[in-house]
């Protein structure tokens, strides 16, 4: 059958141009640190962004989207039901759902919310650092604000597979080396650059750009994901060409989500299939 | 009487010294996506921005601003009662209040809650894009998320005036050519450019420079909000030449908001009257 | 005993050097307007920052902080019995917390919120403009919107005293020069550009890197909050050599906060001791 991640340079050129001719409408009920900074990524890589969270409208807004983008960064109790709301509206028609679990973990507050809405909805994708992830599971681990105190070693494949089944979706974690896996194919992407922890709004920026891929990726979600992964860091890898400090560093990565297409994937893309679980 | 706009580049011009050497509080309810850059695009064009929504304070701090700006963006139940409040505020005391209705055609919640400000108090300028204005009249047209959907051809000169004649307001809406009415005159600006839609923000930053502009202008709004909409686009004409990718965009035209007179207005100003309806 | 003072720059420096060592979690329950630059200001810095203004987590993220820092730029009432409740966690561990008052004096509820505040928490550093702070006091002052519409005389050291007692906590004024007093000592920092104003957030910022410093400093608040005022100062007098523009020269403030060190301190940093009240 030959080897399904050949093709994953392809795949992810193919998806990033789909996205820009498409425009895909990513709604996102997200923390109030970061919507001004998704709303510019999503507009820097060709998606469209909304951002609304009234219960009022959640519903109305996710039944049009391509893909909607759930984070927990600063809660309060009526974003919850919106969120839910929202993400039932998006399960009715069959569009992707990315859960961001930002600092689960770190309160229990946020740790409930995270199960809460993962026992009430369909969500497609999980995406966070290693210790917000490992937090949904029975890992006892400790989370420091929102920062990751977990490094991503080997041992934990086996974790995230779990979660992954549990929950029927794709567990995607940020870290030095990321890791996608959906309980069954495990995905490993080496793009990036440490100075994107520098800049607030990073991580939840790639959540926003996932659903974005997801929107316009049909069925394989896992390589959507990964391609979503790749594609971001390597944006990250330009940038930080262009500046080794953060304020030009964000500026240059946003040029870089709008001018980087399959020349710069065909250098530095760096998505490997693991084996399976 | 000759030709009342002949003149439109100085009075840009002499408008724009007023804002920078009278620094006008221009108080804005708006969504928590542009929070910080109609901030921050405010403070570049020379004005003071003050945001405050709630209810306990929003009559107050309108009262002593020399505009209001509503914007429906990310939009709750509470944030609407306060519009109203603060809006009945500036009109008992003749302060212009920009109207900026985003998103509006896309959910009935929207659209509902435009019409409901409309109704319980008078606004002096409605600025947005074409899909969302004519949501508000009986036009049947769709908005896609908060994007425009719709392009300006001359055919909906008269629903625009039509609108603005309902309401007793300036008209004002966005696209490759701008179109302003009062219901009787008509400007159109053929200033900007098309990157400036893939910064978020731009859009509601400009209603806050409107109403920076109608802060300082006497009676004349409709100029006002042209010259408004001139300086703004010009600024983005010359944030273009420094840069052709979003990031480096939006720096530059936080600097040619900053740096931009009469020298640039001169250059590129582009406003022309169009006969009336 | 000698000059206490005579040692800030390496003060300075050596604080610095924790903050980026340590990265202490700074715990901001802040106005929407500068969440964003808050947090990319502190982690330019070294700083860890987090957002969270629920009822059901303020206490627990407040309590594993290194420091609470409470903006009452957007205020709505939950957020206020949130300030209440975190600062509450904080007192009870020792944690310090900067208050900073935004527009206090503007209007009648933000006044009489920060005098809450002051009723029922202890506060460590009271951080804002002239005309904010004494808006606290028998002073009658009026602000305009949140712009300080005083400058800072001599004859206003004994008011800040006075305020610093009343409170028992430092009070840090900032102003062209800036005014730093616990009521018995009193610094002077001479550091900063008039540009900083034209930048939204960048006093609110200063506020988030004065917590973050104080979380790393032990006993001495008065002098890590100067030399948190003197570090960020010279940042932005760094930035302003790169650029003379809001936009750029913001980009360059966040470079500056990430890259300069002893060197810059030794120097730039302007701290004086003004000899007791």
């Amino acid at each position: 059958m030959g080897d399904p991640f050949a093709g994953m340079r392809t795949m992810t050129a193919d998806l990033l141009v789909k996205v820009r001719e498409t425009a895909p409408l990513v709604h996102n009920i997200t923390n109030y640190v970061v919507m001004t900074s998704s709303a510019n990524i999503l507009l820097s890589a060709g998606a469209s962004p909304v951002m609304a969270h009234s219960r009022k409208e959640v519903a109305d807004m996710a039944a049009m989207a391509g893909a909607l983008v759930l984070n927990i960064g600063t809660l309060s109790e009526s974003w919850i039901e919106a969120m839910v709301l929202a993400a039932g509206a998006a399960n009715q028609r069959g569009i992707p759902v990315i859960l961001d679990p930002v600092g689960a973990g770190a309160t229990g507050f946020r740790t409930r919310t995270v199960m809460h809405i993962l026992r009430q909805v369909d969500v497609s994708v999980i995406r966070g650092n290693a210790s917000e992830v490992f937090s949904l599971s029975d890992h006892s681990v400790t989370t420091r604000g929102v920062d990751s105190s977990l490094s991503l070693s080997d041992g934990i494949v086996d974790s995230a597979g779990a979660i992954a089944r549990q929950h029927g979706c794709i567990v995607a974690i940020s870290g030095e080396r990321d890791l996608i896996t959906d309980g069954d194919r495990v995905l490993r992407v080496a793009n990036g650059v440490p100075l994107m922890t520098r800049v607030t709004g990073l991580g939840c920026g790639l959540s926003a750009v996932t659903g974005a891929f997801c929107a316009v990726a049909g069925e394989d979600l896992l390589a959507a994901t990964a391609a979503a992964f790749g594609f971001y860091g390597l944006c990250g890898q330009l940038a930080f060409d262009a500046s080794d400090r953060p304020g030009s560093f964000y500026v240059a990565f946003l040029d870089a989500l709008y001018a980087a297409g399959s020349a710069e994937i065909d250098d530095l893309l760096d998505i490997r299939q693991d084996g399976s679980i």
